[in-house]
């Protein structure tokens, strides 16, 4: 490599590519290669296109960028900082990947203004990028004008190896290309470098005519280290392509100018270490000290602060315009965005007594859905082709389709972690939509990694997660959650709801769509259950409540959840015939109980009696919780079975009769 | 459709089909449509090409068939009875779906002899086919000769749009095409009919295309209702090439022959109904009884007993012949296939003394993996791209490459789903490979569907999974476990290992791999830790363990494990010192401490001794079982942070001082 004086765009990219390898030196943990290698498609993507306000990082119209390849964060936090955002100082970028900072390892957004999505694991921040791409479709579709184009702004991916070798990558961008979003834009960084070494070893398919195969537009930019119009040529060109979304295959090579680790596996994840720092200085003519960008460069960056300026300027005409021609719009959007619920929505929350024909919790959610979709307009969702088994349709809200994408009811086809990855991205848009997604609970297993983001990116996806139990029958044990729930319910900032009938799944959707900031997860059954006495909506946010008692102190306590909670009912009946003092407490959310006060939760579960019985028709496992060291449970701690689902419950142990037999023998 | 005079294929097909109509209409639960449409291809796969031996279904060098599309399983059932297997039998057909039947809802390879893998989580049948084809890829280059083929069958799957959705199958099927397996044809039905309706709604992608971008040799054959032998052709074609796999989309018509419902997603997964059972019968011109074949066809059928003799009886002289000739390496063959291990494995665990310096247990696990590599030829496997991360290179056993399938290590790529199936797939082959794979604990949650089908599918798959807590450091919170071992631990049949030390983690390989009808995951740190004196490498099959203990009856019981143990031997110490009486348990398997007997825990853990803290760098979640009420545990709750580990333990509490502070507090 000739050192040549360099143009100021030089200048611009290697002051990325310096600040990175200087953050990740003087923190000796990070990935310096990404940003060294792809530091030139980001500095053309942020200079020449992206549209931002670097001082009001949540302008609603900026265009959302989305690095997929989040061990590259230092990419990400240098533009930041360069590009003059307040979140990111040099300071911070000097205390990358230290307690407290705000340049954690990965890109978090809960800790990082300008960050718009988690990212990390591989594979989902492109499945966030579809999310963003369909919520601006939508919202686009919904609010724009013939004369007013509110709505209108890109999302960019920077996408690597890892991630396009990931399924969830897979699912979500054929979904993309199925859809047609024809603003959203994939910039591929080919370096042909994964961890172990030359993807050769792994990874030789052609990912470009895979895109092709998906429907994407798609591109090359042979040189992807220093043909900048080249770059430009192919993002231009990709923002003209309006009915596919775009994949940018732009070769580069990792760790771009260490001129003894470029092109290896050694520079992705691990410190240059003093001498490289030297040399790749040497080698790219890189006279500054650590840390310091030349004046010019952060010049030309900080252009940036006013054409952000000017950019959201502009767009608060339109929105003025907006407001003046089409207030009453004007208002739903400012409602929206402002994450402000409806007043009144939840009036139209089915309520039911117990006099009313039980049905399954699915179908109790499928009215529930139904009677909110015309007062939650922002409410957006589907399920993974289980439509009709999961009930999650809003009736005459359409489908989401390629031009059509005013419509509601998202079918992601048989993507479970696509689906949960998409919806991430539906919320983390923060226009006010309320996704929710659905399939087979036991399937949960098929999206965790989605899951688990939603809680630790505080986004309130709405899991809809039917047939919850061994119940469905026929359909066997690949099929029967038995374990499911306890896992879901290890999940920190996950709500985890088993409403019991009609009313419970009712408060089950309140709050979850209450909780704005972090995601529910419902399971409903796939098998008809009674409306119950004593059971509300409202309790329904205690977690856990007294549904029946017995006068005075109880002499024990029957603990169920979902399903089980009938069982537990009519065997309190049959023992309080008998004399005893029985009382029955309904359980539908273990996070939301443990929330309460110590009164409340001595007051459902007073410590002093320890005679209790659980029912579920799951794992015990972490009920020893409730059950404490006197109680019992009636739990399935073995895979399921195929045959009908009440030959199973029965076989199973969840029965009336066993509840007897169970209480009687904790009674002594 | 015209009804004329069918010809003895016809009668076949219909055979196929009606059985699965029937079968479905009796059990009134079930999935009629794929058999359907799907009959055609299977009869010419199974009549005219499928090398397998019905009164053997374990001959080891039968072709294997795998129905990924798993809710067809009436399709599989009907052929293996036509084709006189006696795992099914008419009276079975009859009890399909029904309680402790040969005919679960979804083909489960623990049940029913002639199904190799437990299908029905879509995606997951392909992507365990990837992994047979590998096995046998291996087999054969370990075990033929010039002049011996005895490793020489195919892989033959059936899958569906809905596998073809799933990124777990595009994951294996990318290293598939990699890897140029070209032994493994795989049949796409293609229906465009999934549960929410046409694929038009949500899959509109090229999937031939994809295919040939991933290195895949690709057919259409499109009318695969009548055209048999355009099906054999290519099935014949495929046969040929010998260096890529396989893809033969199949258009088919979902329920063919079912006048009202084909072609519609009603016919998808429920039973006609009697009118159009009887419309059915009607317009194939059926007019047999529910479950009658007609003789003719079972005669050319059950023609495949005497062909599957014959076959095997023709490998059995390449058997005597390799015995004869190759009489060490039959020895191997036989030793494997049999499931025995190598006299005197166990020796080579390498063990350790308190005195030999602390390394990570990673690092152990890399010294245990390579200690046994040359002592147990069988084992096979490696990493989703950590390999230099996880430790898990074999040295000196090459790399799995297209044409160097006799090498051992497996370079899985950014695929951890597909990671885990294809090691199901390899597991399920039963010639002896122990598969084990390996990733960071936390994107454990990226492949829990497979880790869920090892234990269900009784495969003794080995999980190796490294930086198993916050103390992984500044990658962060997207990369540190929290809940992760809960959830591991609520799966049934799953062994969840968390090894303190170098003796430990020894132990724990010893019980992976004599484990061969369970999973083990084996959870190993990042950060170096000391060998304590106490452990052992026998030990570990307990489960549990006092690893240091006081005079007398305890006041007070630690229990750790991994990294935490050995604070907890720390702080024992101290508390010695101070005249506490304190026993340490070391935990390294709850699975295994479970299967103990009532004595053997009392022993460990003694009812009496109720003061226990437990300390684990991990969710609380499920520890009340071993706490009890009068217990404490340091636990961490929430998600983790970026900042280096020792800094992040410090934080979380995972000190002696905090160890202490708690002891002494629970104390009183």
């Amino acid at each position: 490599m000739v050192v040549a004086a360099q143009s100021l765009e030089e200048l611009c990219i290697n002051s990325i590519r310096f600040l990175a390898i200087d953050a990740v030196e003087k923190a000796k943990s990070g990935h310096p290669g990404l940003p060294m290698g792809a530091a030139p498609m980001a500095f053309v993507l942020w200079d020449r296109f992206m549209r931002f306000n670097p001082k009001n990082p949540k302008w609603y119209n900026r265009d959302r960028f989305v690095l997929s390849a989040g061990h590259g964060s230092m990419l990400q936090y240098a533009l930041l900082y360069l590009m003059g955002y307040d979140s990111v100082s040099l300071d911070d970028i000097k205390q990358f990947r230290q307690w407290h900072s705000q340049t954690p390892g990965h890109p978090e957004n809960f800790v990082t203004a300008g960050v718009e999505v988690t990212t990390g694991p591989l594979g989902q921040g492109i499945a966030n990028g579809v999310g963003l791409a369909m919520a601006e479709a939508h919202d686009a579709a919904t609010f724009n004008k013939p004369d007013a184009n509110l709505v209108d702004h890109y999302t960019y991916v920077i996408l690597g190896d890892g991630c396009n070798m990931e399924g969830v990558s897979g699912e979500a961008c054929s979904l993309a290309g199925h859809l047609g979003l024809g603003k959203l834009i994939a910039l591929y960084d080919d370096n042909h470098i994964s961890i172990d070494g030359n993807t050769e070893i792994s990874f030789t398919e052609d990912v470009s005519k895979r895109f092709e195969a998906y429907g994407w537009h798609v591109q090359h930019v042979e040189n992807g280290n220093t043909d900048l119009d080249a770059i430009a040529d192919a993002i231009a060109k990709a923002k003209e392509v309006t009915d596919k979304p775009s994949f940018i295959k732009i070769t580069t090579t990792i760790g771009y100018g260490s001129p003894n680790k470029q092109n290896t596996a050694g520079v992705h994840g691990a410190a240059l270490g003093g001498d490289e720092v030297a040399a790749t200085r040497k080698n790219l003519g890189w006279d500054y000290e650590p840390f310091v960008v030349p004046d010019d460069a952060l010049a030309h960056f900080r252009k940036a602060v006013e054409r952000g300026a000017n950019l959201e300027g502009e767009w608060s005409k339109t929105w003025e315009n907006y407001k003046a021609k089409y207030p009453q719009e004007a208002d739903e959007f400012e409602r929206r965005i402002s994450g402000k619920l409806p007043e009144g929505w939840e009036k139209a929350l089915p309520t039911f007594t117990p006099q009313e024909k039980g049905k399954a919790t699915r179908q109790y959610s499928e009215g529930v859905l139904n009677a909110l979709a015309p007062v939650l307009p922002e409410l957006i969702g589907g399920s993974a082709d289980l439509t009709h088994s999961n009930l999650t349709e809003m009736k005459g809200f359409g489908n989401f389709q390629k031009g059509q994408y005013q419509n509601r009811n998202l079918r992601f086809g048989v993507r479970e972690h696509g689906m949960g990855a998409i919806c991430n991205g539906i919320g983390l848009h923060y226009s006010g939509l309320i996704p929710y997604c659905a399939t087979f609970l036991v399937f949960a297993d098929y999206m965790r990694a989605a899951i688990r983001l939603s809680a630790l990116s505080e986004i309130g996806v709405i899991y809809v997660m039917t047939h919850d139990s061994i119940a469905l029958g026929e359909d066997g044990p690949t099929h029967q959650p038995v374990e499911t729930i306890a896992s879901l319910r290890a999940i920190p900032e996950l709500l985890v709801m088993r409403p019991a009938d009609g009313n419970e799944t009712s408060g089950a959707y309140k709050v979850a769509v209450e909780n704005r900031n972090r995601p529910t997860l419902i399971a409903l059954t796939r098998q008809a259950l009674p409306n119950l006495n004593g059971s509300s909506v409202d309790v329904v946010s205690k977690g856990a409540y007294v549904l029946s008692d017995s006068e005075g102190t109880p002499d024990l306590i029957l603990i169920g959840t979902g399903s089980e909670v009938s069982l537990c009912v009519e065997a309190a009946e049959k023992l309080t015939a008998e004399g005893k003092k029985v009382r029955v407490v309904s359980m539908p959310c273990w996070e939301l109980f443990e929330e309460q006060d110590a009164a409340y939760k001595e007051s459902v579960l007073p410590k002093a009696v320890t005679t209790r019985l659980v029912v579920e028709a799951a794992s015990r496992f972490g009920w020893e919780r409730y059950i404490g060291d006197q109680g019992d449970m009636i739990s399935i701690d073995r895979f399921g079975a195929s045959a009908p689902g009440n030959v199973l419950m029965e076989k199973f142990g969840f029965t009336v009769e066993n509840v007897l037999d169970k209480a009687k023998a904790l009674l002594g």
